[in-house]
């Protein structure tokens, strides 16, 4: 099988003015790999019936498919049906099946039918019209000097579903692909990139597998990528070595966040947990409550800025406070304790810090702080210094008290 | 002045295999615009030097500048140098200029120079270098058959450094842009877009103000664009019309969140706050305090999962939740009234409801939320159904308790 030629047409204004960036090559090219099939180029243009018709001329003879997005609804600037048209020169025709289409959606939602939405259903002479499960307006498919072109709405939403449901199983049946490309994502926290590459066993890996980097702050995301037939053996065995080699500071698979899989563990450990977050202000609770289930696990978390909400709620004692400071090892333990007794959780953990830009000191600067932590026989308390502004150090001191939680569900799990 | 023809090159394999989406684009579009100067189209090819070859023969005839980006590092795959010298026909020479803006960059900062690094000055004959104060490898800036080539890093920081301080100010040098395009930002909440747009007073505006509109979900954005001399003097007439008609739904200016302008109204206002979470898990209180000076206004929060949470810190009496449930108007107020008294701040938020996907019942469905507000004399409490995943219910519940706080905070202000 020769390599398909596959490049990505995108086209709106909002591409090149700085409204947005193009997030949908990036999708297109992630749902096309396990398929089969690679990107080739991709090219933006604005929503400009030369621009396009210039595009395509340029793209059909060097291109065997051609997956064009946006300029597909009913408002004036989306025009490419009509551009589309004019460039190959057929003429735009009323098509039944696009009308059906866009009928049975607006009925099985019980929305009445705006007679203007049906412009959408005008497509280029000869157009296989693509249904649209998440929008309104249908994409459509056309042949044109051997090359296969697609038009897919550019709601990125709208553009995945009908890429997967449409334009895939087309390919497939018309022009099927090489070896698919097969990509397996980890996150690791807590070593350096410099720090994990060395520890990559590069030798031992099957030499078809690649190793990929990106940072995602606070973590380090490493990705295996095979393309050959036996791509999954293949990643099998990386992952492996890489378990073997990392196992300790991986902290996520695939798309997974940290917090969700450190709820994974938590829910599978049967630990209930509360939470005591100063500097955090909420967020440790917020990553581990956006996925389902963390109800399972978390009882209660206190967001405590004031003296007061750590006296009445966590009874800190003010003479801690007034001793050693709300940001001190002491109050960071006295708050996990006193949140454990108040919750009567297996497992508390306290964070009060200072993520700045004000509220430092040369004794105490900005990125100064404590976690803690209290479960039974169990009361652990430390100081760190992390760097970067507001957002960095908040980041990076829920992810450290994510780091703490995790370990402490593996060694109960263990 | 005829408007400049401006394309972007973005080289890289990481573009088109799905592992990061192009950024830059966007980001030269940004900051082109305020100095006059348009994107005509961009390009993205993979690290592949006939690729790349190919793309600059079919823009330079097209275009009267490039800006390319990616491919200029000292690893293997960083080859655009070697290719852009290849392709136009020029050799490869060490540039004495490049070497000094490296060997002065890593004297500066005390680090070893690898001779490897060199490499990054092997530029095309003829090229001037662009230093780079964000990392070593330099830049470069050749001109061919009239169109000006610029090449600049992938990374976003070092690419839009190197564009600021070298690539505008050479452009304006040699080819002056036309009338500055400048953009303001709205983001608008508690109407739809449809709604938002019957009220934009379009014949009034300028005729030279663009309106564009994109959805930040739940928010609505608009944006007033205008590309002429007196651009600023438009935009300020449009927006005084647009804040006329729909001030009342204005919830952010420019690139802020919701949070920061409703924080700002409330440091503003002096009033001291208090959440109570439930089914927001910590959302709430985590958006307020991502921005610096939440402490001046939020005293405490708390993520009450549990009932037992909302009896002890609350003081909501048990029986109300055994009558009502814990999703219920009844809890709702007894949790805002409860925070009311515990924390003594001025006015306190609750929230309770159902997130999904689980815990949803026939009478009280996935979506079904809660907000009540408490202060001196005031009592409110409202039910409200919102559609979506349990992220989109989250974060309609986290905006329409920011749009709660909003209101009480103008109406104290007024």
């Amino acid at each position: 099988m020769s390599l398909i030629r596959i490049a990505v047409l995108a086209t709106g204004d909002e591409l090149l003015n700085g409204s947005i960036g193009d997030t949908n090559t990036r999708d297109i090219a992630r749902l096309l790999g396990p398929a089969g099939y690679r990107l080739d180029t991709s090219l933006c243009v604005p929503d400009n019936p030369e621009q396009i018709a210039r595009a395509l001329r340029l793209l059909i003879p060097q291109q065997d498919v051609i997956i064009a997005t946006g300029g597909l609804g009913s408002t004036g600037d989306d025009l490419t049906a009509k551009t589309v048209a004019q460039a190959l020169g057929r003429p735009l025709v009323e098509n039944q099946k696009a009308i059906e289409m866009i009928r049975r959606r607006y009925a099985e939602s019980g929305r009445e039918l705006d007679p203007v939405v049906l412009r959408q259903a005008l497509l280029p002479q000869k157009s296989v019209p693509l249904p649209n499960k998440e929008g309104s307006a249908p994409g459509f498919w056309l042949r044109q000097q051997g090359c296969d072109l697609f038009f897919l709405p550019g709601v990125p939403a709208e553009m995945r579903a009908m890429l997967t449901n449409a334009v895939i199983p087309a390919l497939q049946r018309n022009k099927p692909g090489s070896a698919p490309l097969l990509k397996r994502d980890y996150g690791f926290f807590g070593l350096s990139e410099p720090q994990i590459e060395s520890r990559i066993p590069y030798a031992d890996l099957p030499q078809a597998v690649q190793v990929g980097f990106s940072l995602d702050y606070p973590l380090v995301r490493i990705s295996l990528q095979a393309e050959t037939e036996d791509a999954e053996n293949l990643l099998d065995t990386a992952e492996a070595l890489l378990v073997e080699q990392l196992g300790d500071y991986l902290v996520a698979r695939g798309d997974e966040s940290m917090a969700e899989h450190v709820g994974q563990l938590l829910r599978r450990s049967g630990i209930s947990l509360s939470l005591a977050e100063s500097c955090t202000g909420g967020l440790i609770s917020q990553m581990l409550t956006s996925t389902p289930g963390a109800s399972d696990f978390l009882t209660r978390g206190a967001v405590t800025y004031a003296d007061s909400a750590k006296i009445d709620w966590l009874g800190v004692e003010p003479e801690i406070i007034a001793t050693y400071g709300a940001v001190s090892a002491e109050c960071a333990l006295a708050m996990a304790r006193g949140m454990r007794a108040a919750s009567a959780a297996d497992l508390s953990l306290a964070v009060t810090g200072i993520a700045g830009p004000g509220g430092g000191s040369d004794e105490k600067p900005v990125g100064t702080v404590f976690l803690a932590l209290a479960a039974e026989n169990v009361n652990q308390v430390r100081g760190y210094q992390f760097n970067g502004d507001r957002q960095k150090v908040q980041q990076m001191s829920a992810c450290m008290a994510l780091e703490w939680l995790r370990r402490f569900a593996i060694e109960s799990l263990s």
